[in-house]
């Protein structure tokens, strides 16, 4: 069953065939939504069908992405999503939520949110049969590309700058992907990617540029319905979802997610999601402040790389996910980011500074009485703080070193 | 129900009763044997009661652990084990064997196999109602006791050398354990920690001291048994289990699971337990080939810091894996160890040096003739590659630094 219809410019609304194989709208650049065949899924499929397949990981979702059956069974490309929802006890007593829930990103194959998207663009580029498929990234894109194609013999090639963190860096040459650093930021690497994509015929996973992305985040906002929405019966009073925004892929995503169960008639009410940004990346919020779709290019500078981008290439349909559900973006600092890592830590929880951005938000939501007590809360954890270690200890008191003996050790404890 | 009846010293096989607190034999300093009341547990429950609890994770075969339920659902500390097994066939045609498996640990909470002793020693802390529980730790142990118990609120002090990798640190520190590095090397940070035990009155979750954390590694067995043994019908040729060693406590620990299913009548063939050490801390290895119990210490230099031990803790009973199994001991150079990071990599699997120690002894084994194209195969990949990336980066190539210009790309694309 072919549920993969088309696509539909989300800027001007020009619908495209699925025969064609487009990026971003020819007419105006505008960010394509892939249209699936809901009249046919709502034939073919009660929701019970869904949440009974035995399928743990996102292809749990098969019924409902615009892709086929890629196979891999027993890869870390198969085992992709399905992650762990935290219910941190001692969070909620601290910030005085009667519920508060962590989705952790950081336990997909490579760490991040980002597999979600590289695994249904790599099905994707399979169906297609292209040979090598290519990412621009500021390193778990990259990574998410690299490891999971790895994991199936595919072929990726990754544009990142030089600047990314140690340690994503590591990850993309491990996973053997061609890897290309450029001496610039994520803006430019993402350009010289599009240009190459173009030369030389590659299949472009980019960001916001590719409309499959999208199909494989929109599996967290599945997980979240299945996990909280029908577990917790919490369609009651809307759940508020927190995720933190750099182009603004993942929270349109999620947006496009309840959107298709909406579609389905599976659940009545929309959830609210809420936007984080960085101050010092902030393109899409600052649109939002302004009541407009209008994405206006910021020099972003901020510790959480994952988020750090000039201009945003998703950012029209990001405000959206706000704007329609009645949700907001919010600004948090550096230094609240950093403090966010360690209120996660504290309740065990690693995170990197892009992923602990939302929990920050959530903070400043509840300090400017935008979230209450009553409001259920679920934050989106987008990646693992082993990624970025150098942040984590900024974010942390050095330990003391002391010398293996016991006197020493009573000398450190009498002072502490 | 209390399945725990007492202990038994490994070395002198003096019994002891379950209400003494006991580590290590007081008559020889043997390591303990914790007694399980398996006649109660065979009245109680058929296998099928195990293999259709609903929970996942570690905790799913509490009936099979000697603590009672612990509680902290939703929590880290509850959502241990339950790690994926990979199938990966790209590995399988190039080592050329019929049936491969690969367990990632590094997907547990803190990202290694160490989180399944700190959950269940954890618990046990919480039963005699300690509150502090103290590890020497070359990073795992502890990164593990201190995330899983900053996850349920439990205070935890860790000893670490000072020359643990970065990113392990971080993890203590963001997970606000008191963490305390000593000038000195693995062994150096436990002796003090014993001394610092025995003084203050903490609870001691040493490897191989206290005799709880094989209960929870042992969990790692039960996995492997429902998921390869029972799903893939393995029973009929022994499974081969790969597994790196460092103290000797997970190879006692995964031994120890299928004694128990042994014990419970629930399979019916040991699997054959292969542990492998780097050759420069080999401590275990030479008294297997030495045909010896007698553990002599080594000095300790490899780059698998995980496994870097000069006086392993768990030693005899890690002998004992191998022999009682029909396993062996086999050892790798440091270059075999990167070599085998790349190769799991190539595979979309990141692992750290310790971890990616065990495959590499399965690429010697095979190449040596101990494993054969029809053995089936799962090898224990024991931590995240996340977790030491100045090793991942010895392991790989480095990339290429251009400028982001399709004229720099070109030159560089035609050099190579």
């Amino acid at each position: 069953m072919n549920k993969f219809l088309g696509y539909t410019c989300s800027i001007c609304g020009t619908e495209y065939s699925c025969t064609q194989e487009l990026y971003t709208c020819p007419k105006d650049g505008g960010n394509l939504d892939i249209v699936l065949d809901i009249a046919s899924i709502i034939r073919k499929y009660e929701f019970s069908d869904i949440t009974s397949r035995e399928e743990n990981y996102l292809w749990r979702y098969l019924p409902l992405l615009p892709v086929v059956d890629p196979g891999f069974e027993g890869t870390p490309f198969r085992m992709t999503g399905g992650t762990p929802v935290y219910n941190p006890t001692q969070l909620r007593i601290e910030l005085g939520l009667k519920n508060l829930w962590i989705k952790d990103e950081g336990k997909n194959p490579t760490a991040s949110f980002k597999d979600r998207a590289s695994a249904v663009v790599i099905a994707r580029a399979r169906e297609i049969g292209s040979e090598i498929v290519v990412t621009a990234s500021t390193g778990n894109a990259g990574a998410a590309l690299a490891g999971l194609a790895a994991s199936i013999g595919q072929k990726a090639i990754i544009f990142a700058p030089k600047t990314a963190p140690p340690a994503k860096i590591a990850q993309l040459l491990v996973y053997r992907a061609e890897v290309i650093l450029v001496d610039g930021n994520y803006d430019s690497a993402f350009d010289l990617s599009i240009e190459a994509v173009k030369e030389f015929g590659w299949y472009c996973r980019n960001t916001g540029f590719n409309p499959f992305t999208i199909e494989g985040k929109k599996t967290a906002a599945f997980e979240i319905w299945e996990e909280i929405i029908i577990k917790k019966s919490m369609d009651f009073k809307p759940l508020s979802i927190f995720v933190s925004v750099g182009d603004g892929n993942i929270i349109s995503g999620i947006h496009k997610g309840f959107k298709d169960l909406i579609s389905l008639g599976w659940i009545e009410h929309m959830p609210r999601i809420f936007g984080i940004q960085s101050e010092g990346s902030a393109a899409i919020a600052n649109a939002f402040s302004n009541k407009s779709e209008n994405i206006i290019p910021v020099n972003a500078n901020t510790i959480a790389d994952s988020i750090s981008v000039d201009l945003p290439r998703d950012g029209v349909r990001a405000v959206r996910a706000a704007t329609q559900t009645n949700g907001a973006f919010l600004t948090v600092t550096d230094q609240q980011i950093l403090e966010a890592i360690a209120g996660l830590g504290k309740a065990g929880i690693f995170s990197e500074p892009a992923a602990a951005t939302a929990y920050a938000g959530l903070v400043k939501a509840i300090e400017s009485g935008i979230i209450n007590q009553n409001d259920p809360v679920l934050v989106v954890n987008t990646g693992s703080g082993l990624k970025d270690i150098r942040a984590a200890m900024m974010a942390v008191k050095a330990a003391p070193i002391i010398e293996p003996t016991m006197a020493d050790l009573k000398r450190y404890l009498q002072k502490n």
